[in-house]
């Protein structure tokens, strides 16, 4: 092997032991060079092969650093208040390295089988146990937005048109489907009235996130829910249930899915509630629409990779994953009080309760937001002018080891900004 | 727990074990009943459990069978002459244990992060290295079929009208883009007088599976690659160079993307030359469109699995991959010979060679094919009656085990048909 080769292994090496770990500055290039007695060019070499695989960066003037994988491919903030997914270091994953172990030793060769198209049945099973849905028209897929996607597909042309939103909204959905029709979100749920004025035009589709709203935290009362559902069933719209956070809320209201399965097309994504790069979730969609969506599932990407289909299965039966969700639910109540209490100090911010999930939806008034803001800002999910002084500060991406240090950063840009 | 799920574990971890294997008759009820001193209706709730999660089927009349997951799963056949995939059984599972469990070993909770939307970098670098292919404009994608929808979005509306098709051609493209226009395939690429009567019109894109194409084996000439090129500089289409195969080719000629790459918008399926299930590949796209690709990509399913991306450049770099194409190869080889032979010695047969790849295409002359073929028939790749009688036999699917008793089948299929 190449010498440079050799070098960029063994710092590899050494970050992979931890010897150097994410955001530490490694030996320079002369000091490199010197111990393994060769050229500036080769060490040099070195860095750049390890640049360009992800593994350090260059800060121009000051060194070499071992990259945040989270922090520098998502965000490039120092601490990542933006990203929503839980931080992959609260992930079991000894639990996780067993499961796999164990589905090579009992399964053999069947381990990587192609799924059928909707989903390991076995998997569908155990997700209708743990979920309290049927399983004749689940559909495994790959993520929430590949739910959405399979969705757009469905209904097809002149989409934008017929679908209308909560405002504010997830951004994924707003690009898929290039939105144009908004209603205002309450605290409890949509402004009923204005959903009334909407509902008579072309609305096909209704995309909402009922329990744990994205990116206010609110959840639909029932009776609001009742109300829609009423309208569901005068007019023809379907309505799109993702199911964004539901484990973290303690008592959820009876979703769609439950109230009026005719009419909706659920969606739960399992990588906000395990690990974001396991790119798994399913859907429950009405019966007329089955067959069209197991088609366009099919044209999608044939099936959901079904080594992880396995996974997930073992992870909920095992019980691996109630345990992880009673764990980071007790994470995020602890975290959520902290943050709350920073925005509750600041003067001129303000975050309405109550709210669940990952992030806290905070809103601003009478002060100015700082330029360069280290959070989700109101415009990335709204076009309205009255969420502009609002921002999302999702606080579960963050690990352990710099929390306590995200938050005094926290502090110190809210003091800076009430100045 | 109740006593049908103890039944129930206890027959499928001896399915696991491999005391029942796929296709064994598994005790009957009465039998189990008098085992496990409990009611035959007890016995009964058990096996329908293993069947409603797939583990056994019932056959009408002859008692309860160990499933063959591939083959109910997907064609409902006893010899699987239908699917073009290799057989799960030649991977080499303890090997990929291994990487799996160095994974975590390594990589501790990065092994679950979110790769970038275009994918894991370090994998990019090594397909790059492996397949001699450009890696600023790469995109992993969950398998080639995402490749082709992805390709479907960029250019969405009205793309059935402007895209042509080899015939026959693959019936997933067919599906997907609910093909029009097509261009008859000679023995070394399209007839090209045929495509430059297709080519003022609307064409903008062209797809073709130039290397080992599916579902003929043929290869493009470099005569022919070179004709479609001076063509796609002279009329605005792009080519969609589906690289179905090329590593079973013992001298592919140059690629598209190699000869003409700003208009090539290549597609590597890795599930093919793999595992099936993986659901891995990447595409190489034109650099005016690269940004275009990336947030379709991203709306489509945020970014491909981490860990299977990281599992497939661990496989490629450990040179596991090198070694499983050879042996398969060695393999595809052997078995083509024995398939070729009964083709041959069967009246009324043929198959033109040179033929590249897990299937054999044959076609029928003066005889008529049987009413269920237990191959994928001329149908399924082309609207064209010149097909009717041609079919393809795959050959890749079917575990040493069964093989033989494979051939014996379609000898016996063959002989029937020329009486």
């Amino acid at each position: 092997m190449a010498l440079y080769k050799q070098i960029a292994d063994n710092i590899k090496a050494d970050i992979n032991r931890g010897v150097f770990k994410p955001g530490d500055k490694i030996p320079s290039i002369r000091d490199v060079a010197t111990e393994f007695g060769c050229s500036k060019l080769t060490v040099q070499k070195a860095f750049e092969r390890l640049k360009s695989r992800g593994w350090i960066e260059k800060i121009v003037g000051s060194g070499s650093y071992v990259r945040f994988p989270e922090r520098i491919n998502r965000t490039g903030d120092i601490f990542d208040f933006k990203t929503a997914y839980l931080s992959e270091s609260f992930f079991p994953y000894l639990q996780a390295q067993e499961i796999f172990s164990n589905l090579f030793d009992e399964q053999k060769a069947g381990v990587f089988s192609t799924p059928p198209v909707e989903g390991d049945p076995e998997l569908i099973a155990t997700l209708g146990e743990f979920y309290r849905v049927p399983t004749r028209r689940m559909l495994i897929i790959s993520g929430a937005q590949q739910g959405l996607d399979l969705t757009a597909k469905v209904f097809s042309t002149g989409i934008s048109e017929n679908i209308l939103f909560e405002d504010p909204t997830y951004p994924g959905a707003i690009s898929l489907f290039k939105a144009k029709h908004f209603v205002p979100l309450e605290d409890d749920g949509p402004d009923i009235a204005a959903l009334d004025a909407l509902l008579p035009s072309q609305i096909r589709l209704f995309y909402t996130m009922p329990t744990v709203h994205n990116p206010t935290g609110i959840s639909y009362s029932l009776d609001k829910k009742e109300q829609i559902v009423r309208r569901a069933r005068q007019h023809p719209f379907y309505i799109i249930e993702d199911d964004y956070l539901s484990e973290y809320h303690e008592s959820p209201a009876p979703r769609f899915v439950d109230l009026f399965p005719e009419k909706t097309i659920y969606i739960k994504s399992l990588s906000q509630t395990t690990v974001s790069g396991i790119r798994l979730g399913f859907m429950i969609v009405p019966a007329d629409l089955y067959d069209k969506f197991l088609y366009t599932k099919y044209t999608s990407d044939i099936a959901s990779a079904g080594l992880i289909q396995k996974f997930v299965r073992e992870f909920i039966q095992t019980g691996a994953f109630a345990e992880y969700i009673a764990k980071t639910d007790q994470k995020i109540r602890r975290r959520r009080a902290q943050v709350l209490g920073l925005v509750n100090a600041a003067s001129g911010l303000s975050a309405q309760l109550p709210q669940h999930g990952c992030s806290l939806w905070v809103c601003a008034h009478k002060t100015g937001l700082p330029e360069n803001q280290p959070w989700s800002t109101g415009r990335e999910f709204s076009f309205s002018p009255q969420y502009r002084n609002c921002f999302r500060l999702s606080f579960m991406n963050l690990d352990d080891t710099i929390f306590d240090r995200a938050l005094e950063y926290l502090h110190n840009i809210f003091s800076r900004m009430s100045k």
